[in-house]
């Protein structure tokens, strides 16, 4: 099996790893893998591969050889570690005849058998169907995306390093969050956003992991306050809380630190006293080697004996998305996703969050969120959010 | 045809064009739309009918009746427009065993034929043709996307307020980057990025558009810089640029203000002189019911008679997302998106961007985008961005 060596750019998968791409397209007999990524269906595994951060097709041959159609070329040129860029503006911007041209001339296998992941568009594979009905995409693209989830659920040292910056900076912001809070009359929602966000790029996060969601009282029991935060006041006196991370060199941290504002009544102090209840019984679940399965478990038996549902895994790993492998989540309940899933244990190269949380209409929404790593054989807690009282 | 009539909650969709999607379901021979929105892939179409934000999937059935099954269900108490909400939580948390207590106890049609857009993720539209192998799903995604395209392309008076709401604030922020150009020395990216966001959120938007693209000379070749923004000097000698918009009540704008500092070369004064004629050429072709494509085409041949090439439309529309219909763009090339292209003219109801712009490797880049509406049957123009010369 020829592998192709990799340029000295940047880039998230390792030689080892992609070597189990190989075998894993030797053992399905897969041709190729193409990975899309455009705005409207971001698949990370396409940034994963070959570096270029955005928009584009990637091809990937049984022999590792690795080519992309970007739709910036300037941008590809900095940025993607590939062995060929095709440039589309060449072929009457059309992504379609760059495609013939790879398919018919550089690739020339008429009947390729090709691995897509779930997260192409529907639409996009009928295009690709219909344009090239010679060739042969498969009916099972969740094999595909179960692949790069085992892939990039264990990161690298490089990786790891990266998400340890990452959860640093949000950690280092929650102090000025806290001393925010104390000090709080009538500063709104988007006051604080605005003061983590410029604390955080100023410690050196090249984005936010995503929109922080402030959430008041008012709004705190919704999962995804919307919008992500308003011009109302913050320390109104109940449950609060802020769910944020920080982007540094493409990775990224999640965390989520709740407040009680002034005396909250029983059911305010039942929900407190729960959630972390709950988050206690899945750190003290934690070692290495257990299902994750079970840990989410922990938590969830805690909220459901307690009356409280939680729509949401009690966890997810953290890396290129926000949301990566590996997920913290019960065992699927539908014939569908059992058919795909597979046990997981905690392992070294996991970085990952547990966020249980209680939510209830009229009462407000509490969620304990720290980000955590299994590295050198031990479980490392890289971030210390709580519930902070405020009187 | 029988018609739900909507509450009065805010929501995009008029009666009047809910009559023409059950009108296009009873011609297609559609018993039922189905859209789905998650995080991997977004798709407006769900906002647009129900209102409610982000994630869930939506049933419309040909008699207009509709069916939400929201990620989020207190959220959705609060800002969906629906006859019917299910939450998953009482099915297992399976939007599977959901959607099957939909299909068999409500809809009760087994064999129903279901329309699906082209955003909906491969791996979602194969979990429920092989869970629900009876429905008969639809193989032309397009046509359905389509029909949405033409709905959304012309917006109501409701949807144009929040539009021209969305386009001043942009509009009013410029003042700022004008000063702030005007003054700068060692000043980042990040700082002006900071900059435009702060004051949009102080003139009432509740969000970016997107993220602010801010890009000093060694990066405006490239379409989307990336990052968005650095720690890098932003007045450097030579070509810059911002591209940015604000989000207003669901709504967006998006324009892009250009700056030449210090004295340029000869090569970027010429790209200065070609996109400003670029851009005046569109402008002048512009009336109400000349094809699209003839706008584009205006543009096209000044930069393409200049030497320069353009991959990306000279505009698009502005709505619920920042990349609406209708698309100011060339005829397709290829035989599958001919099969699914139509001319659509300039008329009442379009707002849109004109955005050309030349980039070049060691040059830099510049983009005049302004943003544009027919209302009252007149061509207004919303923003008055262009290159800005700072000596």
């Amino acid at each position: 099996m020829e592998i192709t060596l990799f340029h000295d750019r940047m880039k998230s998968i390792t030689n080892e790893k992609l070597e189990l791409l190989l075998k894993f397209m030797e053992t399905e007999k897969l041709d190729l893998i193409m990975i899309t990524d455009s705005e409207q269906s971001r698949d990370l595994n396409f940034q994963y591969i070959c570096g270029h951060p955005t928009d584009g097709i990637l091809f990937i041959t049984a022999g590792g050889e690795t080519t992309l159609i970007p739709w910036d070329t300037a941008l590809a040129k900095t940025e993607a570690d590939v062995d060929r860029i095709l440039d589309h503006t060449q072929y009457e911007y059309s992504t379609i005849k760059t495609s013939r041209d790879y398919f018919e001339n550089i690739l020339k296998k008429p009947n390729a058998s090709i691995g897509v992941s779930r997260g192409m568009l529907y639409g996009e594979i009928i295009r690709f169907e219909t344009m090239f009905p010679e060739l042969k995409f498969t009916k099972e693209p969740s094999k595909i995306s179960r692949l790069f989830e085992e892939l990039r659920a264990t990161k690298s040292n490089h990786e790891m390093d990266l998400l340890m910056e990452a959860t640093k900076i949000a950690e280092d912001t929650l102090q000025d969050i806290i001393h925010f809070a104390k000090n709080a009359t009538t500063e709104s929602e988007q006051d604080l956003s605005f003061l983590v966000q410029t604390k955080m790029a100023k410690r050196g996060a090249e984005d936010l992991a995503f929109p922080s969601l402030v959430a008041n009282t008012n709004r705190s029991h919704t999962l995804h306050c919307h919008p992500y935060a308003t011009e109302s006041q913050f320390a109104l006196p109940g449950l609060a809380l802020i769910d944020f991370g920080a982007k540094y060199k493409g990775y990224n941290s999640d965390i989520t630190q709740s407040f009680t504002f002034g005396d909250i009544n029983q059911e305010q102090q039942r929900m407190r006293d729960i959630t972390q209840k709950a988050y206690d019984a899945a750190v003290e679940t934690m070692e290495i080697g257990i299902p994750l399965w079970k840990i989410n478990k922990a938590s969830m038996d805690v909220l459901t004996e307690a009356g409280f549902s939680m729509p949401y895994a009690l966890g997810h790993g953290l890396g290129l998305s926000e949301h990566d492998a590996p997920f913290i989540s019960k065992k699927p309940t539908d014939d569908f996703q059992k058919k795909y899933w597979k046990e997981v244990l905690l392992e070294e190269g996991h970085v990952f969050t547990i966020e249980p949380g209680t939510y209830k209409e009229d009462f407000g929404g509490l969620r304990i969120e720290n980000d955590f790593m299994v590295r050198n054989g031990k479980i490392i807690q890289l971030t210390h959010t709580g519930i902070y009282p405020i009187e």
